[in-house]
């Protein structure tokens, strides 16, 4: 959620503002995650991390249609939240030398950004079926269920990881 | 995860720094919370706040003995992302005047706060299971696991305003 929210006087503009705020942040993301892909050498946790990304992409264009149907044009709103966990996982990406340990970072970082999205738009899914937005609603469901896979998914990356790792002990 | 992440080289500098990480952020949510609980007038959400208050000081102390058996001094690491979490919160109580909304807002500011615990007490666990950290692990589930129940009774909460809005239009 931004900080510029002197105009958000009803629930209708507090949903709005929070669209344009996820909104912002599957741009955000869509952005960085091309470099974090290009970081890692395991095959495994660029094939996830992909797949996050063409995700980013249908979850973009969901929103769009939920933008449509509030007769409002897609827009977003900064997000210092979304840029705090995309630093860090920037400044990770950048700072670990060995793969394993970089790789175990990546998806902590990524891990983080999805359960972001988790919040926003479990938040979302509750005030549209409070404002009886039956249609929107419907996206932003959408939207939650395809990041809790992919929460998911990272967790038994990581977990298939840790369970090698152990074993090799 | 902090910036300065030059001298991570093992699994283990690893999860150290992530302790140190989620350590900072459970102090900043502390230092966060008793001003959003002043903003409510919901007592309900008032006792959800409180209740979060003391979590995150139970927290904090497992997380004082997790540093103890890893033979380190509990010490906090900058993290940009619960900076930009918070400073969302703070944002939104300072900027919304009608008390409904500024409930939902600051009911929706937690849920992020929430989530990005339980991502990084998730993260933890998995990698002192895979750093065979057993006696450590186990705070780090117990304060998952109450970060989780956390969210649950946010929802709950968010979930029964949701209801009784929707069914007094």
């Amino acid at each position: 959620v931004g900080l510029f929210t002197k105009s958000i006087k009803t629930m209708d503009d507090l949903f709005l503002h929070v669209l344009q705020d996820v909104y912002y942040a599957e741009k955000q993301i869509a952005r960085a995650l091309p470099g974090l892909i290009e970081k890692t050498t395991s095959r495994q946790l660029a094939a996830a991390l992909k797949s996050l990304l063409d995700a980013g992409e249908t979850a973009a264009s969901r929103l769009e249609q939920a933008f449509d149907l509030v007769s409002e044009k897609p827009k977003g709103t900064s997000c210092p939240a979304i840029d705090g966990i995309l630093k860090e996982a920037r400044g990770i990406a950048g700072d670990i030398g060995d793969k394993q340990v970089l790789d175990a970072a990546l998806l902590a970082a990524l891990q983080a950004v999805d359960h972001y999205r988790i919040a926003r738009y479990g938040t979302l899914v509750a005030w549209a079926r409070e404002l009886r937005r039956t249609a929107v609603g419907r996206l932003l469901s959408a939207n939650l269920a395809a990041n809790k896979a992919a929460d998911r998914d990272l967790s038994a990356v990581a977990g298939r990881k840790a369970d090698r790792k152990a074993a090799a002990r």
